[in-house]
């Protein structure tokens, strides 16, 4: 982070803004205590236990937000802490909806800063869900047993050797979205910093407009649903085009469950559009899939407020908000290899309720979904649910009406970035909301992107019993 | 309900309303239709299996609110199919929810066949939920272990007993409720409307204003807060009282948390209430805890609209909504004894998570919480939260806007009866509400009722394959 910061610094001192002693200041902050955490653990070893996987996550993460939120701060921005911490956590957790307005005419280190930094979260997060959180058994993707009997020495270098391709992978992916923006008629900077946004699924635009402001060019809009899609699948996908002989176990089911929604959504929202507001059907076919696939993969850019679409169309995209995107990739909300199992768990228990004499064992990707994986799908499912309502209700405590509250909640759990209707519709930010409303969708948005379960159980009293 | 029927025949013709001849003839249609049922099955013989249980309790719940709308549609009321059927459903299932305006001047008839309709609703579901649902595995509570090697000849007179004494205490404790409201200054015909609209936790009233027409009278609105509470609980409590030797099994805990959660929050809301209106904490406490019992035993009668109450007391209330009263009881939500079930499984499996080696086992009432019965309150929680949501996606589709939605999902799913705001808030009706929104909320009704999974399994394409 601490080299990360010397970026938006340099954009900063090449356009003659103050703002880069800032960076600076917050760059040697990083490396001053990252050089005395090193030095103060660099003797010591720890036995990894799952205990140390849940409690390590939610530090990395929370250090992350906290540190990605001092250019914000200390920056001339007129946001309090509060703010800054909620921007932050919006970047880091991939979430997108912002609390700053005036985009437009930002110094260009901040936008960059904002940029950087959802992209870091997003590789991280990717990162999190293949390598660790699967071993925790909280989600992810298992992309190989780890049998006990397998010695260390033989996994640890393909343990490398994914990360190194998914590092490429994703760095790849983000160069060929910001040539094709930059081709596409965007200048640069606005090419380098919406390719990044776009890539971690998280919304973050540098025009207050977001996509309204590229509403006159169609191929920028189609290249944003393009990548936007992209981003939402798998990223061990990409990633093993670069190993050879890695067998892939990805479940492609979820894979094909997303393009299908995609497209028949994009399509009944599309001949919505152009049947109630009269426009033509290939012009309201981009729009439709541009904003079903920004809320389904948790994006959130925009180019109009979706909300004034009509009650049909909001009860589409209500629902995409809990979808989210494929396990695995940036994308938050349920996922669709949950919605899957979900769906095979609830048919099977159904069937066994009916017939209680039948045995039927629900498979999942080629082989049998275990009672144990049963059991913390349907916790996170319900885990995501309950925090959700409970967050209603605090937000609503702290003076939301119930509208404005619910869309709050739904949109930072499922890591979205935008609700319906103002002030937080897509057309809107958050901006207008009070602090306690700010600090809970912060942490909402954390405990969103990090499954859950990895936050919430650090609150149990038992976590904490020897 | 052929012969219930002529209890507002008998009101009617005594008040001098054409109406009694609705009746009257609604009754015979009733009885030719039962009788001829009757002669058609009288030789055949069913064997009793899991499918046909399911099948049979949701046969007889629509065919209740069928019939039971007959008398609504063809009486005078201003109201369509749409709304006549919505009310029915509204009573039979104990909901509340109401598209009839000026009930104040309203034939005695109809309003005394609400009532008899809630009233009939609510034993049936206690009979449900004691005596059928528990051998589904569904849900209600579970009396006797059912041992396969036990003879059916010493079952079924348990069963009888049971039934009778649960008949008894029903009748008692509305007749108690009606002698109380009448001596606390409630009319006649207003005390057995409201004491059968209470102990069923319905919360049709006589009057548009619902308790507010008694909000001079504080005794009134002390007795029905008194018995919403009692309705609240499970029935087996008060049926068990007249069976000797009949050993409790109730599970205690959930009449505990009950009453702990109406004790608590009702003094949260009249601090509140006192503190920010400046009103003696004695009359708050009254009004806060009326309010509150009503809406979490999802009674649903109102003094004034809560909605007003400020954020703080509308998140409560909202939070209220969902949990419901106790297993047994006529209420409806999700309940106290799975509340604590899902409480106990949550905390089971992030103990397992944090320290994989540890053998915890979730206990509830003295015994093990088995994995099959873990996993149909998994399973009912989640699907009561996915037809929720769904619901409202739906409901949105209609053109109800996010709140509204939200609202009316809610505390149809629930079997609540109010909404928050404005139009369905605990001041208001659904009578604005378009017919396609009330079939879908008939149906959430009918779902939520029924414990959902008895309805959603008749649309599994499994539960229909031999």
């Amino acid at each position: 982070m601490a080299v990360t910061m010397m970026i938006p610094a340099l954009a900063d001192l090449r356009a003659g803004n103050d703002d880069w002693e800032v960076f600076v200041r917050s760059s040697l902050t990083v490396f001053t205590i990252a050089s005395l955490v090193f030095m103060a653990t660099r003797e010591a070893t720890a036995i990894f236990s799952a205990r140390l996987g849940f409690f390590l996550t939610v530090c990395l993460w929370l250090t992350a937000c906290l540190l990605g939120m001092l250019p914000l701060y200390f920056s001339g921005l007129p946001i309090g802490f509060a703010q800054s911490l909620f921007e932050s956590v919006s970047a880091v957790t991939s979430t997108g909806a912002t609390v700053l307005t005036g985009l437009d005419d930002m110094p260009q280190g901040i936008l960059l800063w904002r940029s950087l930094l959802c992209w870091i979260g997003g590789i991280g997060f990717i990162a999190l869900a293949l390598l660790l959180l699967p071993s925790l058994r909280v989600g992810g993707i298992r992309l190989f047993h780890m049998e006990s009997s397998e010695k260390s020495e033989k996994i640890l270098p393909r343990v490398n050797q994914i990360a190194n391709a998914l590092m490429i992978a994703y760095l790849g992916l983000t160069l060929v979205c910001a040539l094709c923006y930059f081709f596409a008629g965007m200048s640069l900077f606005d090419a380098v910093n919406h390719a990044m946004s776009t890539i971690a699924t998280t919304g973050f635009s540098t025009h207050d407009a977001s996509f309204g402001y590229f509403a006159d060019k169609p191929a920028v809009v189609f290249f944003a649903t393009v990548f936007m899609v992209l981003s939402a699948l798998p990223f061990i996908v990409y990633a093993t085009a670069f190993i050879p002989g890695q067998k892939k176990r990805l479940g492609d089911q979820q894979i094909r469950l997303f393009i299908f929604l995609c497209v028949v959504c994009s399509t009944i929202l599309a001949l919505w559009l152009s049947l109630t507001r009269d426009i033509p059907f290939s012009s309201a076919l981009l729009k439709a899939s541009f904003h079903f696939t920004s809320v389904i993969s948790t994006t959130s850019f925009s180019i109009e407020d979706y909300s004034q679409w009509g009650a049909f169309a909001v009860g589409i995209f209500f629902l995409a908000c809990f979808c989210g995107g494929c396990a695995g990739s940036t994308s938050g909300g349920i996922k669709m290899n949950r919605l899957i199992i979900l769906w095979r768990l609830v048919k099977t228990s159904m069937t066994r309720l009916a017939s209680p004499n039948t045995v039927v064992r629900p498979r999942y990707a080629g082989t049998e979904i275990s009672d144990d994986f049963a059991r913390t799908v349907l916790l996170f499912v319900w885990l995501f649910l309950f925090i959700m309502i409970v967050g209603a209700a605090l937000l609503m405590m702290t003076g939301l009406d119930l509208a404005t509250a619910f869309s709050c909640a739904l949109t930072t759990t499922a890591n979205v970035g935008s609700g319906f209707g103002s002030p937080v519709g897509s057309a809107g930010n958050f901006a207008a909301i009070n602090t306690s409303a700010l600090y809970i969708m912060s942490f909402l948005m954390l405990a969103g992107r990090l499954e859950i379960i990895t936050v919430l159980i650090l609150f149990m009293p038992s976590f904490w019993r020897r």
